[in-house]
Parts: C-alpha cells; sequence; structure tokens
C-alpha cells in the first residue's frame, strides 16, 4: 500500500501492513514499523523510526467535509524515535533527535524543536511553540497556544491550561521559560507566565505568575522559597538551577554547563540560538 | 473480512484491513478508515466516519468465558465523527453528530446523547448518561452511574467518581446538571450534585454538592461567588451563565440562546426536550 | 506472519493479522485477537486471552541502535486477559490471572504479581514490583522503582512519582504496604511509604509517610482520623479495614477473609506466601 507518488530512499525497512499516502518523502535508512500510515504530505528525514502503527499527516478537520485530503505537510525531523501509536497532524513540524513514547498525540499547527521528548499518552493540542531540549513526561495535556521555551520539564500528568472563562473563543496560552520545572501533577491557569529557573511543585495549581528562581506549591500555589535553597536529600548540596547538577541528554553532557556555555559564546552568535528561543 | 450477514448501504467507503462482524448494518455514506474492528451485532447509522483502528462493539465481559460473542448490540448514531482508536463497547448507544478524539474508551450500557463530543483519551464508564450538547475534552475519566445532563462542559483531566468507600459494591453515581461547567482537572467526589450553571473551578476536590449558579474553588472545594460575578479578562463583561455569551456549536448558534428557547416554546413542546434531558 | 521457530500450542486462536516473531511459546488454548504484534521472546502460558492489537513483548532502549532485537524475554501468566492495544515490554514478568483494560503500558524489568489488575490507560515504569492481588484503575500512573505490596488498591488518575529533585538521576521510589487504599486522583511524593490499611483520600497531595490504619486528605495531606471511623453511607457499618467487608474477586470470596486466613494457617506456610509478598 505505497503510494506511486511516494519518494523513498536507500536502506529504508517498510514493515508488513505499513500504508504510504500521496507526496510523501522518506529519506534514507528511515523504518517504518508494522501497520504505520503515513498519509499524504508527510516527509520523514533520515534515520528516523516510526513505531507500529502510528499515524503521520493525520487528517484536520477539513478533511470530515468531503473526505477529501487537503495539503497540510508534516515534517518529521532527522534521528526521530516514535514510539507506537503516535497520532501527529498535518501542519506541524518536529525537529531533529525527537523521541516519544506510545500513544502521543501531536495536533496540527504547533511547532516542536530539536532534542524534544514527549511521554506516553501526553496531548501537544494546536498552535504551541515547543522549544530545544524541552521533556514533557507522560500523559500531561498541553492546551493550544501554549509557549514552552527551551530546556523546560514537564512531569507526569500536568495539565496546562488556556481558557480564563470556559467555554470561550478567547484563549490565553501558558508561557515556560528556560529551564522552569513543572513537577507533577500540577496544573497551570491560563495565561499564567512561569520564569526561568522557577519550580512549581508537584500537584501545584497555579493561578497567577511565578518568578524566576522560585518554588510555589499548594492550592492555589503560593511562593514557598528560592529555588537555590532546595538541597539533594542523598548529599546535602544544592540542586537548582538543575542546569549546573544534572548533565544527562543535555549539550554539556560531555563538560558541564559552564564550560559548555562558555564555549558557546566564542563560538559565535548563531549557536547561541539554541538556547534561547 | 466482511461477514456476509453484514448489510452495507450505497456510497460507503471501506479501507483496508477493515473487520466486519455478523449482524452489522452500515448505512449509507458512512466511512471506515484503515483497519477499523466492527464487532458483531454493531448499527452505524448514515454519514459515519469511523476513524482508523477504531473497536466498535467491544466484547463484555461475557465473551471471556467460552470466547464467544453474546448479543450486545451498539447504535451509532448518523454523521458521527469517531477518530481513530476508539473503543466502544456493545450494549451501548450513541446519538448523532456525536464527535471524539482518539482513543476513547466508551463502556457497555451507556447512553449517550445527540451533538456530543469526547475528547482524546477520555474514558466513559458504563451505566451513565450523557445528554445532548455535552462536551467532555481530553483525558477525563467519567465512573459508573454517573448522570451528566444537556449542554454540560467538563474540561481536561477531570475525574467523576462513584464508590464513597472504596473499595465497595455500593457506588453512588455523580449528578451533573444543565449548563453546569466543571473546570480543568478538578474532582468530582461520589454522589456530589451539580446544579444548573454551577461553575467547578480548576482543580477543584469537589466534596459537596455545589447550589445553582455557584463558583466553588479548593480542596475541598468551597464557595467563593456567583457565576454572575466572573467577568471576562479582554472585555470586562459579565461571563456566566455561559449560554447568554457562548454559541459556537450550539443549536442558538444563527441566533443567541433567548431567541432561540423563545422560538422553541413557540415551536411547541416535543422540541422543548431538547434542552431538558 | 507466524517465525518458523514459534512453539504454538493446542487449541490456539489465532485470528487475522496477527505477527509472531523469534522464539515465542504460544501454549494451549491461547486467544490472540486480530493485529497482535508478539515480538521475540515472548512466552504466553495457557489459556490467557490477548486483545487486538496488543504489542507483547515491546522493544527495549537496545533495540534502537541497530534496529534489531536483543533477548529480553517477557513472561505472560496462565489464564490473562488483556485487553486491546496493551504495550508490554521484554524483560517483564507477569504472574497468573492478570487482567487489564485497554491501552496499557508496562515497561521493562518490572514484576508483576498474580491476580492483579490494571485499569485502561494505565502506565506502570520500569523497576517496579507489583504485589499479588493488587487492583490499579485507570489512568495511573506509577513511577519507576514502585514497590506495591499485596491487596493494595489504587483507584483512578493517580500518580505515584519518584524523583525528589526533578531533574535528576537519583530516585526514592514510593512503597505501599498490603491493604492499603490510594483513592482517585491523589499524588505520592518520592519516597514516601504508605502503611499496611491506610487510607489516602480523593485528590491527596502525600508529602510524608501514612501510618498504619491512617485517613490523610488534602494538599499537603494531613492526618484526619483513623480507618476504623469511616462508616458506610448505607448502612452505618464500619468499613475499614476492608478485608473484612469485601470481598469480591479476592482469595477469601467464598468465605471471609478470617475464615481464609485460619485456613491458611492451618494450611501449611507454602500458601502464607500469598499474603506476604
Amino acid at each position: 500500500m505505497i503510494h506511486p507518488s511516494a519518494k523513498i530512499g536507500r536502506n529504508v525497512t517498510i514493515k508488513e501492513g505499513v500504508i504510504i499516502g500521496e507526496n510523501v518523502t522518506i529519506e534514507d535508512y528511515v523504518f517504518l514499523d508494522y501497520g504505520c500510515i503515513v498519509r499524504d504530505n508527510v516527509y520523514i528525514k533520515k534515520r528516523s523510526f516510526i513505531g507500529a502503527r502510528s499515524i503521520l499527516g493525520e487528517y484536520l478537520m477539513d478533511f470530515y467535509k468531503d473526505k477529501t485530503n487537503k495539503v497540510h505537510p508534516l515534517v518529521i525531523g532527522e534521528n526521530a524515535l516514535i514510539r507506537t501509536e503516535n497520532v501527529i497532524y498535518g501542519d506541524t513540524v518536529i525537529g531533529n533527535n525527537f523521541q516519544s513514547g506510545h500513544k502521543v498525540t501531536i495536533r496540527e499547527t504547533t511547532k516542536v524543536g530539536h532534542n524534544v521528548r514527549v511521554g506516553t499518552l501526553s496531548v501537544i493540542q494546536h498552535q504551541c511553540k515547543i522549544g530545544n531540549y524541552v521533556s514533557i513526561h507522560s500523559n500531561c495535556f498541553i492546551g493550544e497556544e501554549s509557549l514552552i521555551n527551551d530546556y523546560v520539564w514537564i512531569f507526569p500528568h500536568v495539565v496546562v491550561t488556556n481558557d480564563p472563562t470556559p467555554p470561550s473563543d478567547k484563549l490565553l496560552g501558558v508561557i515556560i521559560d528556560s529551564f522552569a520545572i513543572i513537577a507533577a501533577k500540577s496544573l497551570l491557569l491560563p495565561g499564567v507566565h512561569i520564569y526561568e529557573d522557577a519550580l512549581v511543585g508537584a500537584g501545584a495549581i497555579v493561578i497567577k505568575d511565578v518568578a524566576k528562581e522560585t518554588v510555589v506549591v499548594g492550592n492555589p500555589a503560593k511562593e514557598i522559597c528560592s529555588v537555590t535553597e532546595i538541597k539533594n536529600k542523598f548529599t546535602g548540596e544544592s540542586v537548582y538551577p538543575w542546569r549546573y547538577t544534572f548533565k544527562r541528554g543535555m549539550p554539556w553532557e560531555e563538560s558541564d554547563y559552564e564550560t559548555w556555555y562558555n564555549s558557546l559564546c566564542i563560538g559565535g552568535a548563531e549557536k547561541k540560538c539554541l538556547i534561547v528561543h
């Protein structure tokens, strides 16, 4: 079931039951596991792995009127690892080195940066911007018009909302600045701005902005201290800002944040864009 | 893989990998996308779209004893838009103009009215009654024996419970009256009654009834004001009761609530049933 | 699509679209519904039912480097009832009489006891130990390194965390002792220990240990009473410890807890292991 218009690169693996629509490009070394559906106008860059039964280029609403697919391209960057049963809509761009768990949904007109991870069952609605090196864990809901900057961590069952007076048509997306941490099961109300290096505690319900390097907890969430006051339970050492103490999967993995950052400044402005989205 | 007993209407689209069981009726203009499984005794009314790999007429518990399917009919109303990978059990009735997101689960012996929407990943348990024009957003859990009246809005990650002393066999379903709004990530404890036009705030944990037109927030949820005191952040105007300020997708979309409601009174009692379930 | 190395027992049902990999053993009376994927090195014991499109023996991370499957065996015990679209990884062991809802995910290096139930959409991460007769309801997230003892009940949308200072590499798993009850939508913070017969109330956010037979509620969760003070709303009788008042699906279903427990003592030490994991 491969449409004759498909452009298939070298060393591509296509397992049983895969369906490939019109105007699809699949670069070299891509692997499509059992039963993937690649609808029309999807571009998959080299070395990407698409897990069993994932659906790429899912229909937008305009399909359903006359059951014909309009042109809504989807681009999946290089070296993606998309696990099983993801649904990713058209009109969306996913950067390089994307990794997802199972059964993730990403809606149309959303832009996902490079080196992003999204956990099992998470849903990213339309019109979102997700920066680079963002980690969204399992079963999160990222509402329409959310803006998530680089190096943000979002833990399981977090909900990011957008409608100040539901139901309405006037949305106020949440903004999360770089290096902020949103702990498990917390809730961000429409339009709140979480500033750089802030930490939203587990289960917090955030109804107003959270200042830089601030820890908030509770319902409604209140400031309790600076992130610099939090110590590691095992070592007694300071933990936050986390970029000085954690490096797994980060671009400073081979050295440390400061060395890496200084090397960027030497290296030139064009690299700097990695840390301000 | 279409059972010879199936009755298939005109202009039906059946994509690759669809499986159709015994005693299935598919009316005109239905579209079954890739790999749908329509088990026995399913009736799909005209112009409905069934998304890829959805499973209709899923087995009840009695199947597993001897691996034979008993008669548990499922009816899907006209003009449904069921997205991918839904699982809808037998012994259930879904009204007309139903819309669902991806990976929705609806259990047996549940009745869903007309013009209902259910978001991605939501689970509706058995023995529920869902009225007309109800919107249930993503990843909600609607426990067994819930009663949700017409024009109710339920936002992402809401949980509706039913067991006052878990684990037990004596359930107390929640009742939500017409026009009530249950904001994101809130939790309704067993047997609570949310009255007409009430607003349960985001993240609230509701342990007792919520009076008509009342706003509750917090854990445990407490009354903070009347819904009439809430203003739109952009315009400063009153927002609630929402039926006077919001019309997208509603039967009063072409005029306004009052005009529409009055036209019903003129039109006769048989139309009135639309607003009292 | 059955690999020639597969060992298939008698009276096995294999529906259309099933894929069976290398070195798979399927015992007698197993039923594989439409489109199951059984990857390499999976062992399914007798009379188990594998729901449509479930994926057993899912790839671990080491697969993706060179796209070749390493040896990570999965064992599914006798008489399992696994519903549709589950994903269960390799290097995991599932006991007998397992039941799961739809779209459950169970990661690698996790051990699940006998007579366990896991609800629709729940995710059990790696390195967990789940005892016998544990019930985990819908859409729960059980983080890595959790230890859940026998006869524990976990209700919908519960989140069990493990990282005291996210993001980090030093995890502190939660411990839940036998007969404890974790009500809907509650959150357990890293390293907390819930002792025997405790009851975590719905929506509670638990930041420290919960003593035996204690009820906690709120954010942060605080002790409010002993479980023995809770009465059934219908009968006015004491409910907890629940093993004296509830028996459906339990090994004491045919008599009562005390009779059953005493019979174990008479029966010998080898049966006793059922109640201490």
